[in-house]
Order: structure tokens, then C-alpha cells, then sequence
């Protein structure tokens, strides 16, 4: 499934920081499928827009949808979008303000929203999506219904123009500040699922299920 | 500090879903304080780009940096951008696919990016980006550095043409799904920081601080 890195486009080369830049599927896919969190930014009358929004993977596809009535999802549809994937993994703090960062890594996609129309894709997206983060969560669901499916409009994109840059590690000082008596270090951020809650509503008798998978970013 | 709510303008004002909208100041800064991580998207020639970055709030300005040599930092500098901070808050698991969704805190603000030239006012936003995120850590530091001014370019913009967008609760069904045997609840996100880990090249004898706020969204 996952390709053989090929040379980066011009579009998505990093052209400063290179080597925090991936280009590879393996490490692309790997940031898609932790943080389903991205944005999704596209033009209209030549000003910018920026959609928060679900994404998913299927293969070398990336998904994402929202409702038929939804201006936003209209405004994509057929048209250039930029989609970005960020994973705050802690703050770097150096001996310098200059020098503080942030440890991260982060997805930059280009490409054409396209709509899917047929009904079986369509379908199998949706089930997809949930499927991705809860293995095991659809067979226990009442089934999709036509008029679901049909207020849904689903966005999807192949994976092409892609880049993952990615920050690891301790601050980098000036050679000379290493020696100030400045703590300085990593403070490390996580993000993580809680046990499941059940709604008050639920008929009794009911078991929270254990077997949800935590998100862990 | 905190402005009396006014009209939101057609722009920001939420054509769907319009519950879930907020236009006031109070709200709007608070989601703005607890997610440092924001997108900024804009348009060059035609076409969308998406960058992560992190923000923060002085008062009703909202700021961010980058590299003074970096292209997405000069291809802002007086455009107009869209910025996006959204904050995970859980998953809402419905009794059927369709009323899956998730619990968010999220802002989305319109604007002209403008670059500060002014010495003392981008040293002050520097040093209050710390500030905000760790107090009492900028007066540990080594002092700025004239050519680390000019090598970090620094954009801003007014908090005005923005909306927050919110969702809390227990997920939503129709009304025959409820005596459903399925489960249903929520699954709730959390981010937060860790404790300080030592960079291994720091000075003997320095304590590690406890003084530094933890993120915790």
C-alpha cells in the first residue's frame, strides 16, 4: 500500500528547515491516521478560507465530509484545496526566546476536492471513517440510511502533493549560551482519549464497550 | 479588555448550524488562550496554502511569526489570510453513523495580515508570546539579539471579522433510535503538557522549574 517515495514537486519541497521535511508515504500516512483534526483551506473570489474538519484515510485517498447544505463543502468541490494535519508534540525550551520551538509533526497536502458521487464508495468511506477510529463500532450500528447519504456530500483527494515536516528532539542553543546558568529543555504534550461516558439516554443494560481503540496522538 | 459582543459581519456569521455560534469577545479569546497551535490560510496566485504556526493574543491583536527568510511569512505580509485555531474536545457516538460527531472548541478569524517594523512593539510581542505560555520565563533568558529582530519577521491582526464555533453534549439521534440496544456516549479528548524534562547539556545544579504553566486545552 505504501509507495515508493518519489521526488517531491516544487510545490511542496521545503525550501528552508529541509530536513525536517518527509517525503515519503510511510511517514505520511502515519501522521494522517494519528490526528484526524486538519484544515482545509481554499479560495473564493481570490480570499482564503479555512475549514476545521475530519479527515481520513483509505489507501493513498484522503476523505473528508460535511453536510449537502454546508456552504463550505460547496465551495470545495472541484476546486484547489490545501490541506493541513499539525500534531503538537511539546515545547522546546531554549537557553534564548529566539530558540524556543515547538516539537511536531505536520501534513501538508495539495490537490483538486473532488465530490464522490457513486453510492457504494460513498458509502464505504463513511463506514470507513468510523471504522479508522473505532474498529468495531459500525456492525453495531443502526445501518446508513438513503436520505443520510444524500445530505452528506463527501470530499476526496488522492494523496500526491504531499509533504510531512517533522521537529524532534532538545533545543539547539547559540555555541556560546550553552553555558548560561538557564534551564532550558523539552516539555512534552500529549493528546489522548478518555474512557467512554455513556449517554443518559442509553436503553439499560447496555455495556460500554472496551474495545474502542484510545486515540493517542 | 473584553469588547461589547457586536454584529457579526455575513462573512463570519454561521449560515448553518447557527447554535453553535459565538461572536463575543470573551469567548473567542478564551479558545484563543488555550490553543496556541493555529492554520493560516491564504491565497497566491489563485491557489490555497495552509500553514501551521503558533498564535497568541495581545489584548485584541492576534500575532504570529516565522522566519524572516521563510516564503510563506513574505507571501502574507499584507493579504489577506484566514487563520483557524480548533481544539478537539471528544467524540460524540451516536446510535447510527450519520449523527456521529465531535465536541470542539473552535475559532476562525478574517483579516489582513500586517507585518511590524516597529522595534519595541515586535520585541514586546515576543517576549509576551513566551510570557503568555510559560510566565515568569522570559526574565530567565539571555536578552533578545538585534539581528535575531531581523531574522524573525513578525505578522498581526485585528481580532474583528471572527466566530467560534462550539459543541458540547451528549450526541443527538432520531427519536426512534433511542430504544436502540446500542451504545452511545461520549469518548472525551484531552491535551496536556507534561513535566519539564532537563536538556542533558545544561549547566549542573539547575533546578528544573515549576513555575511554568501547564497547556492543558
Amino acid at each position: 500500500m505504501v509507495q515508493a517515495a518519489s521526488a517531491p514537486s516544487e510545490k511542496v519541497k521545503l525550501k528552508r528547515a529541509y530536513k525536517k521535511g518527509h517525503y515519503d508515504k510511510e511517514t505520511i500516512y502515519k501522521i494522517l491516521d494519528a490526528q484526524p483534526v486538519c484544515s482545509i483551506a481554499f479560495c473564493k473570489n481570490e480570499m482564503p478560507y479555512n475549514v476545521p474538519t475530519l479527515q481520513w484515510r483509505q489507501g493513498n485517498v484522503l476523505y473528508w465530509h460535511g453536510s449537502s447544505a454546508s456552504h463550505a463543502m460547496k465551495a470545495q468541490s472541484g476546486m484547489d484545496v490545501c490541506v493541513n494535519v499539525t500534531i503538537l508534540d511539546g515545547f522546546v525550551m531554549a537557553r534564548s526566546g529566539f530558540y524556543h520551538s515547538v516539537n511536531f509533526r505536520s501534513v501538508t497536502l495539495y490537490g483538486k476536492a473532488m465530490k464522490v458521487e457513486e453510492k457504494d464508495q460513498k458509502k464505504q468511506a463513511l463506514i470507513a471513517m468510523i471504522e479508522n477510529l473505532f474498529p468495531g463500532r459500525n456492525e453495531t450500528l443502526r445501518p446508513i440510511k438513503d436520505k443520510e447519504l444524500k445530505a452528506t456530500t463527501l470530499l476526496c483527494m488522492p494523496i500526491e502533493e504531499a509533504s510531512a515536516k517533522i521537529r524532534t528532539g532538545p533545543p539547539v542553543d547559540d555555541d556560546e549560551d550553552y553555558k548560561l546558568p538557564i534551564w532550558a529543555g523539552i516539555i512534552s504534550v500529549k493528546t489522548a482519549s478518555g474512557m467512554p461516558e455513556s449517554d443518559e439516554k442509553l436503553v439499560q443494560g447496555i455495556p460500554v464497550p472496551r474495545s474502542y481503540s484510545k486515540l493517542s496522538l
